[in-house]
């Protein structure tokens, strides 16, 4: 039987494992942990890595809180008692944004819910953001995503791609945060597939983020750049900034939930810029990316 | 009798006039102007300053806008029938980050709504945000509001700076953007008080920001400054933004009912910065200003 602290016990050897294999690309830089614990319950430990050789500014959070279930989750969940309603959760979430705009962004969150009526779930989802769109690693990356998908069932990509269309969604933009990637929450025991099955998939995908983003850190982080590309880079980071302002769910939910700050805006980069009305030269390398952020790309 | 068309007008001449002060105080950089027009009714004219002698990025925008009431606004107005419901709004919004961090951001909105059901009101606010909390500029900044104020009612500027500190508020920071300055809405008319008058409040407001801000940028603008302080400019600017996307009902507004985002979004800054878990050092002159951003004080 799936235990809740066995759960918890994996996300800890998942962030241990990321960590440990991102310091190691790097080559520069350490991550520092800092622990804390919530007021009403549980707590975490917030892992970041800063000025590195190719990550200028990452983070790799694990937590495992609970408490009596705050009133907007209790109603978005429906058929809850809220009053008596008490809640578990715990996931890895990771932000990196690297210092040179040929690597991308990326950021990955693996999660566990439970309520105290014995409702249980998994989410989750892993995205990419490049601040230009190679279309090859836009390839790479939806491609090994669905292979992980295929080996639970073979309609999950298909799914959880369109899903993290639509969530990676900046609407005030009318784009997407970046290329997408998978999404998925919810994700409940059925006659066709047990708990324990769905903590494997969530297992697979926590095991492929650090193979894939040690990839792109690898391959791209030698090529050269100029100071027009690292504009840019600032720009796509403002339309980052954006999007977990203003829609990112883990961001609204741990500022109503008063989470710890810290933690929830360590997905924020290190610098971001805002120029009024700016607009890409007419078939430029920025014009171009900007026309692979849109829903509904197929790019396996 | 008060039109809307006069009001509009007014506004119209307001922004004529701030952006030739700004313009004239910089000496650097003149504003561009974009007109816009919203599918469902009206329009605007966005003016734009950036990297000014004094002012990096700024935008004095004027709009009138009409048509059929938002859902959400309807519901907050309670008692209009939503349905059968329009609307027409008409205001200034500025916004001025400036280069140096010796120079405070300003911010300053005066509206006019009134809807199909014929209610009307005047809503505003102006307030300050320096990098570094100068006291003596704080209080030329709040006793200037309140001579303003105190020439329409006894009440107004100690009810509308209390407004403005519970509005200007960073909930998950838990400290206000700045030193606070005034806020105001649902301005009705009543048995005591004529729409006119109200108006003429309104005027007094909007024409008290080009003597505030000029003062400010011609006494600041030649201080020193050093690589450290810029730095803490960025970290303030940040939060800047935090308010900005996760609080502000006019920026919430605009994305909300589809706006012209670029109009809405020149509030954000050139460039700005996040640090994880900044702590200022002790008795520094940044941890002098952070004591300052909290509600309540009184700076007359």
């Amino acid at each position: 039987m799936l235990t809740k602290e066995e759960i918890a016990d994996w996300f800890k050897s998942l962030q241990d494992n990321i960590c440990n294999a991102l310091e190691n690309e790097d080559g520069g830089a350490v991550f520092i942990e800092d622990k804390w614990e919530r007021q009403e319950g549980g707590g975490g430990r917030t892992r970041i890595i800063q000025n590195g050789n190719v990550i200028e500014k990452g983070g790799v959070a694990f937590s495992a809180v609970h408490g009596p279930l705050p009133e907007f989750l209790g109603k978005e969940l429906g058929t809850l008692n809220i009053e008596r309603g008490t809640f578990y959760a715990t996931g890895v979430s990771i932000v990196i944004h690297p210092k040179s705009p040929m690597v991308p962004i990326i950021h990955m969150n693996v999660r566990y819910f439970e309520t105290g009526d014995n409702i249980k779930w998994f989410g989750g989802g892993i995205d990419l953001t490049p601040h230009y769109v190679d279309e090859a690693d836009a390839r790479f990356f939806h491609q090994h995503l669905k292979v992980v998908c295929d080996k639970f069932d073979p309609a999950y990509y298909t799914e959880f791609k369109k899903w993290a269309d639509d969530y990676f969604f900046i609407k005030h933009r009318n784009e997407t945060r970046g290329i997408g990637g998978i999404f998925f929450d919810h994700l409940k025991s059925t006659e066709k597939r047990t708990i324990e099955q769905l903590f494997n998939f969530v297992k697979a995908v926590g095991e492929s983020f650090a193979p894939i983003y040690t990839h792109f850190m690898n391959k791209n982080k030698k090529l050269p750049y100029n100071e027009n590309e690292k504009q840019w880079q600032l720009l796509r980071r403002g339309r980052y900034v954006e999007f977990n302002l203003v829609y990112d769910r883990g961001t609204r939910f741990g500022l109503e939930t008063n989470g710890r700050v810290e933690s929830i805006l360590m997905s924020l980069p290190q610098m971001a810029s805002w120029t009024y009305n700016y607009t890409p030269q007419k078939n430029s390398k920025e014009e171009k990316t900007l026309s692979f952020l849109k829903r509904g790309i197929s790019w396996v």
